[in-house]
């Protein structure tokens, strides 16, 4: 049997690392990556409170970091790896992106691009699930801290 | 009779002179500025090609820019004058800020937010139409060139 280390679960956890600095920095705990043939391009977390800026969610910072790193706008060999699923901005980038997949691990069903009506780009396929209980749990606890 | 400087169309005057900065760097047209009590703090226009970034549009860049003087991340006192309806990812930002009012110059029937069905938060009051065929003709002459 041939090691496959390279799986979702695998970059979700790098994912997640981002997602517990962000906890560590007093933020919304979520985390994103991108990946490029099994090479992580680019990685980030929400920092919409120490930059004062609605823009800085994780996945926002990852697609400029992307992109800066490919040296073209188009992510269209790219998955992202996301703790959270993406609101309406964050789709809204990934869908001119025409990014390839989006791997999602808790969902947000008060501000998710689903029940928000968000159109993703119709070339991009989207994976829920992965390790959803762990991504979610670390939303919960700091939210439940902030109380 | 008091003079009025300051109306929706002197300040889309600035939008629209961003627009044509936009243009004359070969990028889609699109200016924005935000202004709070008449005071002009942000002011920006297209880069998605310069800076190989789909989310450097506009209304992004003015977002950040108007946190960033404010030292806040939310513009609820603020206005923000774009020379084209905001698409998903912008509309999605505007959201987060709370902004107190949009006012756009031409409509986007393809991409802009109202048919992609985005949700603006429920504060912020929206205008339509100021200067539109100015903004417009601007977007049109880019495309006509391009071809």
């Amino acid at each position: 049997m041939t090691m496959q280390p390279f799986t979702h679960e695998y970059f979700m956890k790098k994912a997640l690392l981002e997602a517990e600095t962000a906890f560590s920095k007093d933020e919304i705990p979520v985390g994103a990556i991108v990946v490029v043939n099994n090479q992580i391009i680019a990685r980030s977390h929400n920092l919409t409170e120490l930059l004062h800026d609605v823009t800085a969610h994780a996945e926002m910072q990852s697609i400029t970091a992307a992109a800066n790193y490919l040296g073209g706008k188009y992510l269209k060999d790219c998955t992202l790896y996301v703790t959270l699923e993406p609101c309406q901005m964050c789709a809204g980038a990934l869908y001119w992106s025409q990014i390839s997949k989006i791997i999602i691990g808790a969902q947000d069903h008060h501000r998710g691009y689903r029940v928000m009506g968000t159109q993703l780009h119709p070339k991009t396929e989207v994976i829920f699930g992965v390790m959803e209980e762990e991504c979610s749990q670390l939303i919960k606890s700091f939210f439940t801290k902030k109380r």
